[in-house]
């Protein structure tokens, strides 16, 4: 295996996990950094090093030696990664695209400067403004405020639908503003760029929303749309990451408004969330997508070959404490369902803990199993 | 993951590596046993232990803790596995199974025993007792002659076409003698057999041999065969399975003789060479379908999804040392291939360092895929 490059991965959490066993099969040498054993991508890395990815003399450390460095969340200082790519190492998303995506106001001007179309928006350099604005009859809820840094997991995000919300329910600290979108759907495109600007898309994933609860329930693909819409999707997606110029995946999430047409609301250098049906129900995951993506190899053919449903696996609700799957074996007695378990030592409720794919003849077969197999299975504390 | 079983796998090899790779996804924890950290399965492994398999005092002091022991390899010494069983360890394939199928003498009288249908043999001492028989007129070439004990992977097995080729080309002691089918097919069928007697089994897998060399070229799934032809394959199959009353996976290989016959030719207790396309082409693969079957978990949906060509990547004549993939980037080029990369240290004419999966929409698509990535892929020895 001498003429491998070696990997680093600045965080071991289930997408860094998800990684390195995307590397597995070639048996690619993978290291990551986090901060210890009981992260879910310990097991599987080839080093794994203790350390903070947010801390520059443990990146510096960690990278040396490195051939490309990727990383698993955009929520860090890539003061160590500026450096990194100035020495030559491949850093991948580059250090200036995770600045511009982590900052929600550069990343917003960054569409409205490209002509990508995208809610409208006001930038304000602190809560005070916001109000002040509101004040002068210069703003007007509705309106949904988001932290310009930090955000993460629907942390950092308001949505004020009165007046009298203001200044209660304000976010601290610099922040954007964008008017409420009239929302038919929400959709996610993953999409690869390598480094030669080679670009492959996956299909688009539809989010469908609990009937009740404003909770998104299933992740589903092929998404329900006309194929008009869908070829939009696509190519809105394509867009962005061409202008861009990002190296690596980038998951692009997009509102469908009641008029038909295609918004991006935000997105993320990274394997995602909504791209984790990928491994079981395409030619190439999303995961051996980004490593080809920036180890320069040729992409991969993201072709959907089974329609799937997606749950994440959360903890329960008044759980906390050593994690304990419930049910896990009574999952795997239906057809096609894949749970896949991070191994996170702790339970929260909330917390992300593991997710679930089912693949179908048809997304409502593939809904139907994913639906049942969530109903056995829960994420509790031991006793 | 309080609720989780511990499983301990004697071997380290491939099969040891993919069923690490299998247990990722639910996070279970997995201890492996084997010499050194240069062996396949030792950057996967929850645990890596060094020692020896054939050990027994290695093995008894690499159980202790466990919850569920299997293996990767039947050729051990199965005292200690016999001893853990009697402590209340689950031993999956049963160590009496095991002692069963490694001695190729036990293993075709335990066919004629209970009405399985295999080539017609006779079991000699050693190769004087041959030699004598054939003296005698009482045993005629051609026939197949195989050691008792110890072969793998074509080693043990010597092809008497003349008369003139005894003594010289016997081998030494305990042996049977086989007489030679006239064979149309090689086939291979890989079924699952829980501890609760459940039974799963994937499609027939036929060796294709190339056309002039006396090598398997390809492994193929759907085999080519007729519906009634299959369909006594996997019957077959299955009948042995149940009737060893095995626990884990049988691979079973078969001979289709040219007047139709279908005949058990051996069997290994354990994921199979002939399976490893399950990963990307079946519902399961056989690696989680093995840890299903000694866990006690439901059996997954062995269906197969696509066709699927895959052969073997062995390393190049003519170079011994450490081991170089050439040219792997460049199969990445090909849709839905699946290059498998051992990891294993050094190279040698012929060693099994890898494996490649091709997918098609028919069979002749994803033989077509294989072998031009085989043209593309060369292991050899780093200068």
């Amino acid at each position: 295996m001498s003429n491998f490059p070696k990997l680093g991965i600045l965080g071991g959490g289930q997408l860094g996990k998800m990684l390195c066993q995307a590397a597995s099969s070639w048996h690619l040498p993978v290291y990551v950094l986090d901060r210890d054993e009981s992260f879910p991508a310990a097991p599987y890395a080839t080093v794994f090093q203790r350390g903070d990815f947010r801390d520059y003399d443990d990146v510096m450390a960690f990278a040396r030696g490195l051939d490309v460095v990727t990383i698993e969340i955009e929520h860090i200082d890539t003061r160590a990664l500026h450096e990194l790519e100035q020495a030559g190492v491949k850093v991948y998303p580059q250090p200036d695209k995770i600045d511009l995506i982590k900052d929600k106001g550069l990343q917003k001007q960054f569409y409205a400067d490209h002509g990508i179309a995208t809610t409208d928006f006001r930038l304000f350099a602190d809560k005070e403004e916001v109000i002040q604005a509101v004040k002068e009859g210069d703003l007007h809820p509705p309106f949904v405020q988001k932290t310009r840094t930090g955000g993460y997991d629907g942390q950092g995000v308001s949505v004020i639908r009165y007046r009298e919300e203001v200044p209660a329910n304000l976010l601290e600290g610099p922040c954007l503003v964008e008017t409420m979108a009239d929302i038919d759907k929400e959709l996610a495109v993953i999409v690869a760029r390598s480094a030669n600007g080679e670009v492959k898309v996956f299909n688009t994933v539809e989010m469908e929303f609990h009937p009740t609860a404003n909770l998104v329930e299933f992740l589903i693909c092929p998404a329900a749309l006309d194929g008009d819409t869908d070829g939009r999707a696509s190519k809105l997606a394509v867009e962005v990451v061409q202008k861009m110029e990002i190296v690596g995946l980038l998951a692009v999430e997009l509102f469908l408004t009641k008029d038909g047409e295609l918004l991006v609301n935000e997105v993320a250098p990274r394997p995602h969330n909504s791209g984790h049906h990928t491994i079981e129900a395409c030619a190439t995951s999303q995961y051996e997508q980004h490593l080809r993506a920036i180890l320069g190899l040729p992409l991969g053919d993201p072709r959907l070959l089974r329609p799937a449903a997606l749950i994440n696996l959360l903890g329960a609700e008044g759980h906390t404490g050593p994690t304990r799957y419930q049910g896990w074996m009574d999952v795997l007695a239906i057809p096609e369902v894949y749970p896949h378990l991070y191994g996170k030592a702790d339970t929260r409720p909330f917390r992300k803990m593991g997710h679930l794919t089912a693949l179908g003849d048809t997304v409502a077969e593939a809904r139907e199993r994913a639906g049942r197999a969530k109903s056995l299975l829960q994420i509790v504390a031991a006793e």
